[in-house]
């Protein structure tokens, strides 16, 4: 029998890869290492005699047949891809629960202790960090139809480097139709809060998501020599750009903390220390589960932005993403509630903060998430850590939605 | 006799080593291109029947001898190298107004016009942009004992090559002991900005430099994920940093704009989008002609600095560059004054903001420097542009300048 701890031998497996010197690990979207934990991936699916699906964005998917292959499918996965010196435990840890929970359900079917109506369709979806290729959650934007495919792939990295000619470096460039006939996804992730620490509590049902709005604001000056140039001739891009950045904080202080606002990326041109910024792109965030006080600090940002243009300072932005606050399925929410019970766990009822890519799915099938805790909250950060008996409860409560929902006809 | 506007002639043919097509040069230091316009002035000297000798840094020296081999030298130059796509102007019309220049005076001597008592002695320095090879004015602050060596030439550029490896492949790695016995340095420079412009007037006595103070100032905080953590969790460097942006930049508002402060260059990590800052670096600079007040104005830098300080915030910084304020040799701007004066000149008196190896030259003997007007004060540009009438009372003056210095005892 296929025992669930052995997840805990394939994560360690798995961490290896793109492992950093402080313990997490780098394998941003498509790279090399992002490659080569596809291969671990892919060839321990083969070893199971599964058979690898790899579609035009680079998601990866694996049909565990419990029943006939015209079966409906009940999806489970998260994502294989971390952020620039990330954690080892975002994204791995739910595709490998899905893969040992889907493993040890064949099992139970071969034995005879479960009778399937339908099978498991494990997935890697693309590019959930989008710290490389921006958007983040691309692969399940385009399963979910939210993203053109050839969008995605024209996305470009900080070296010119196209999606496209990432995935096919790495050989991932698939042309498979990615499956059909499934009835719904359930994605385990790391809370990346701390509020199952505080509860001392292995496993929360995820009620819904915050929502969120995403800007880049370009500031444009003009360029000109830190030295002789007189400071009223200057325009200086980084000036109304720190000060913007100040705002963004601000705009989060008049609410006590409550809506979150950052901004994590800054890119100045020319970046040259004796030459004046003529150009800053700011990357930032505001997210609340309050939808009219999101609306209003975007108006908020949306007039500061503005009030910063003067002679010889122009401003502009976009908002790639505008996510409206959501609540997962009903449905396979009471499932996992029920499931954990069973097993003894009370589970907390959280919302999510961050974006995941069962949030895309959610816009076309019923979705849901089950969340462990990670030490301190501590995520996207080398020292992110979950304690295994943490990430095995998890995984047994998964095995056990994903045993019912594969029984129901 | 030799005619001083010949210097035309071999300005244009030295700007065509390592033309660029917007029409200004790209010869870096020690690059191949600069490998080449050092083997044009090589050339140019042996024509003339001059010795070159290089130092061990490549700094290039002839003695133009208007009387005995032993006696004292008056030095005059600049430099050949550029900035990347920069103009044909900074740094070439030092070399050669003061090649022409030197060539007029010997053949004054020959004729009996003029009566020597000291030589010249023409210098091309080695890396005074710093673009490649950091830092700049290198090739005089060796020769002046402000910078080992060996310390230079360990300098690597952007691709690992040494400095040391870069001379070596052009040939310019030379052994030979500068020439020592020298009583004083002119260098004609363009003034890289509008003062003369404006003024209609080709020639200035620089009357000193500003003081320049170069930090690089390391925020350093906590990456964690900006959507999930809490605001009160977060350590973001970015918040202090865009505060310091402010800041420095008041530091000069609260002197009217007489104190120069900037910020060119932000580096932040890991960039990304939804990732808190962990660490920020920020390359800033302060320049002002007042001693008293540039050396407040980094007290209260490095006061800031250290109130950033805070719960999971750390700060440090380095000042890389601490150039004091300086005053040209009083003699020799009087000398200028009086010759230009002599041509229907009346000079201007400007400070200098910028770096000049100059500058270096005059901790260890008598420097000063000569300025000549550049279109719209456009420099390190392809656009840089000096009218040939400039440039060419700008070699009358210093002809008649290093006359008269080497008639003196």
């Amino acid at each position: 029998m296929q025992a669930l701890d052995a997840l805990l031998k394939d994560f360690d497996e798995l961490s290896e890869i793109g492992k950093t010197p402080e313990g997490g690990v780098h394998r941003e979207a498509a790279s090399i290492d992002d490659g080569r934990a596809r291969d671990w991936l892919k060839q321990r699916l083969l070893a199971e005699g599964l058979d690898v699906r790899v579609d035009g964005v680079g998601n990866m998917f694996a049909i565990v047949e419990l029943v006939g292959p015209e079966a409906p499918a009940v999806m489970a996965g998260s994502h294989l891809d971390s952020q620039p010196h990330g954690g080892r435990y975002d994204g791995p840890a739910g595709v490998l629960t899905a893969l040992h929970a889907a493993l040890a359900l064949r099992d139970d079917c071969r034995s005879g202790r479960l009778t399937a109506q339908r099978n498991i369709c494990l997935v890697n979806w693309t590019n959930e960090e989008g710290s490389r290729f921006a958007p983040s959650l691309m692969g399940s934007a385009v399963f979910a139809g939210l993203l053109p495919a050839e969008e995605a792939l024209q996305s470009v990295d900080r070296t010119g480097t196209t999606l496209r000619e990432a995935l096919s470096t790495i050989g991932y460039l698939g042309s498979e139709a990615p499956p059909t006939n499934l009835t719904g996804l359930i994605e385990l992730h790391i809370e990346q809060g701390t509020a199952l620490e505080r509860a001392k509590c292995p496993v929360a049902v995820v009620e819904g998501a915050w929502g969120a709005a995403k800007y880049v604001i370009e500031i444009t000056g003009r360029a000109s020599h830190t030295g002789p140039t007189p400071m009223g001739d200057r325009r200086d891009a980084l000036i109304p750009a720190a000060a913007l950045i100040l705002e963004i904080r601000a705009l989060s202080d008049r609410t006590n903390g409550e809506l979150l606002s950052s901004v994590g990326r800054v890119d100045v041109s020319p970046n040259s220390t004796n030459v004046v910024a003529d150009k800053v792109r700011l990357f930032a965030e505001l997210r609340d589960h309050n939808a009219q006080r999101l609306q209003a600090a975007c108006e908020q940002l949306e007039a500061a932005i503005a009030d910063l243009a003067a002679d010889g300072i122009t401003t502009r932005w976009e908002k790639p993403t505008d996510r409206a606050a959501s609540t997962f399925a009903p449905a396979l929410k009471h499932v996992i509630t029920e499931e954990a019970r069973k097993l003894g766990i009370e589970p907390l009822r959280l919302m999510t903060v961050a974006g995941h890519d069962a949030l895309n799915i959610n816009r076309i099938l019923p979705a849901a998430m089950i969340f462990v805790p990670c030490r301190d909250g501590v995520t996207h950060n080398p020292l992110e850590y979950t304690a295994p008996e943490d990430l095995l409860a998890g995984a047994r409560v998964l095995k056990a939605v994903l045993g019912r929902l594969v029984s129901e006809a």
